[in-house]
């Protein structure tokens, strides 16, 4: 393997902070056997819960600089390492749709499953509050502890957001 | 460092497949000194030139079969790291967006520089056709070769397209 292959064959990511969230637990394994009534109601349950839950983004201190100007956006997408996910489903091919063996399956690059080659997440959500290091944020769909890869603002209509509230900056760079 | 914190403070990545697109060169680098009018064009210019870009996602044929069931949609997020990124431009901690000297410098996390800790860049763009283990798609900004790192369906309009197409499986759940 010579120089170049070798440096684009890997690459390493290493968490920016963690969250802090009252998601404790994985909600439910894809691989535990659920007749689907009650896996459905899981799911619906879910993800009610997530949509009212409150995190926080603890960003590392050497961090904090890079913050700076993000306040002024009301959404933000969230990259993130689920830290729980065994080594081995990474090699998954394919699933059933959140276990749900009343679905076929589907590769995995058509579904959102978190078992994945790179299981790098991402959600877009509302922003609260910035305050130091920590973002205050509702709706992320991650567990406590969980390690943050990256932060990026949602800038434009396309990219989900109906409204989205932007920067003067962004304004004017799309108006020019 | 004990075992636990080790396994959480870094993670390998490694491609799923690559980038075939006429774009070859980064448009502008943010480091040349070039006045704000100019800057502007050459963002307008670039802007119009990826949108009409068409390229190729090739997925190693390996990952082939994770794709089965991607072309029941119509949109696709992409993760893909720029490999032509310098690896010291990781440490960056304030940028003027888009390099223009005019508008006040953010922080990394309040824009959308390639140039941050952790380089995974998304984009979310229209799926044209998968045949086997490639992928035609419209619009994706980034150059030939790029490794790519994970590929998303849209699911759902809030993830940015206004009525993107889904599979029966995901209408189905989204009914229940």
């Amino acid at each position: 393997m010579n120089e170049h292959s070798k440096k684009t064959e890997e690459f390493t990511v290493r968490p920016v902070g963690y969250v802090k969230s009252e998601l404790t637990e994985i909600p439910f394994g894809p691989d535990v056997e659920t007749d689907p009534e009650t896996r459905k109601k899981q799911v619906k349950d879910n993800r009610e819960q997530v949509k009212n839950t409150m995190s926080e983004l603890v960003i590392k201190p050497e961090f904090e600089e890079l913050l700076d100007g993000i306040d002024a956006f009301s959404h933000i997408v969230v990259l993130f390492w689920p830290h729980k996910l065994e080594e081995d489903r990474r090699k998954l091919t394919k699933v059933h749709p959140m276990g749900r063996k009343d679905l076929p399956q589907q590769g995995i690059f058509a579904t959102r499953s978190p078992a994945r080659p790179n299981p790098v997440l991402i959600s877009t959500i509302q922003l609260l509050e910035r305050s130091g290091n920590i973002l205050r944020v509702k709706g992320l769909e991650a567990l406590d502890q969980t390690p943050i890869i990256d932060i990026k603002p949602v800038t434009r209509h396309y990219e989900g957001i109906e409204n989205p509230t932007v920067p003067d900056w962004i304004k004017q760079i799309s108006e020019e």
